[in-house]
């Protein structure tokens, strides 16, 4: 298993610049070697001005809308090639939100709007789990009654066969290589399994027993 | 055209009763001669506790989760029969939140995460345009890095032929008769139009042109 994939819950964290919450992650992750990206604009409607961006910054990340990004995925037929390049060819995979979402098992657990229709939520499936970026603690002095981001994610476990849900909170990022995943940054992450307690980890923990599909 | 609607934003509103926020309007709009009601629990996952919750407390809302509302409306194949039971034969339709939603052109402006595939995110069509229940005003404060709903919304229209979209803050109802629609409720909605700028609306606007399909 060559994969490695370096998933980020968000690009921007409050109060620092673009990227530079993981920047060291993302210079350590590509290291010397990796003279070119791929940067896949797809998730933003003006790609020529986000590819610029991208190109500009090393916005290498593939944040945006998660429905519009799996969307073009699929009709630019490449869901099934990146996943090749990645699982067999070892290719570096990087994604922010979007870009993150799109890389699991589905983007039913994406926080975005549904502006487009896919032909379906099924995702590149590079780890046998779903994430949920951006992820946002309940709010006990909220007046908005509109559900909570621990409702959401317990509804689509009341689905059958839901696999495990990955809430990345923002500062988040989740490191795999190979068989082994490391949860990264500075903020923990709350873990959803289905019918069984939320489990939270901290920086630095190893999430790898999340790689085995039964889980 | 006998249409009657109410398609609330939510059916909780902060520091109020189950549906108080909008008793009066309920009460009045099926009026006295409505003595059975159809409720819809597809959008709860126990559909026997969420029916009898209703019964008990008259709530005949249809909230929950768009995405399993509107697939099971499909699955159950009774989509087209709704909208000609409403649209043709006069049977009044009252929906909060999702069942908002699922009332109009598509569910591509619902807050809900996409637990479920439903065949297409083409909904009732009772009116020829969409809405954002629980609509949400940017809050200048939040360090979350996350899309505020104007964002969303404004993605959904960087895509073609994508119809008005009423965002209707909690509170807030839309009463149609006819061809009539009126803003009812304690607080503003906003509209959305693609390439215009947002027009706000207070409680009381005769909202009727955007039931006219050049919208």
């Amino acid at each position: 298993m060559k994969r490695r994939l370096l998933l980020v819950s968000n690009s921007t964290l409050h109060g620092s610049g673009y990227l530079e919450h993981c920047q060291q992650h993302i210079s350590s992750f590509f290291g010397k070697d990796v003279k070119r990206v791929l940067f896949v604009p797809y998730a933003l409607h003006d790609r020529d001005a986000y590819t610029k961006l991208a190109r500009d910054k090393f916005k290498t990340l593939g944040g945006g809308n998660t429905f519009r990004l799996l969307k073009s995925l699929y009709d630019n037929k490449v869901v099934t090639e990146i996943r090749k390049r990645v699982m067999e060819d070892g290719v570096p995979y990087m994604g922010s939100s979007a870009g993150t979402n799109v890389a699991t098992i589905s983007i039913s657990t994406t926080n975005d709007m549904p502006i487009v229709f896919p032909p379906s939520f099924s995702a590149i499936g590079l780890v046998p789990f779903n994430i949920n970026p951006h992820y946002l603690d309940t709010d006990p002095t909220s007046r908005h009654m509109g559900e909570t981001r621990e409702q959401r994610i317990t509804q689509y476990h009341e689905e059958p066969d839901t696999p495990c849900v990955l809430g990345l909170r923002e500062g988040s990022l989740l490191l795999v290589e190979g068989n082994k995943a490391t949860l990264l940054g500075t903020t923990k992450a709350r873990l959803f399994t289905r019918k069984k307690p939320t489990v939270e980890y901290e920086p630095g923990s190893d999430l790898s027993f999340l790689l085995t599909d039964a889980q």
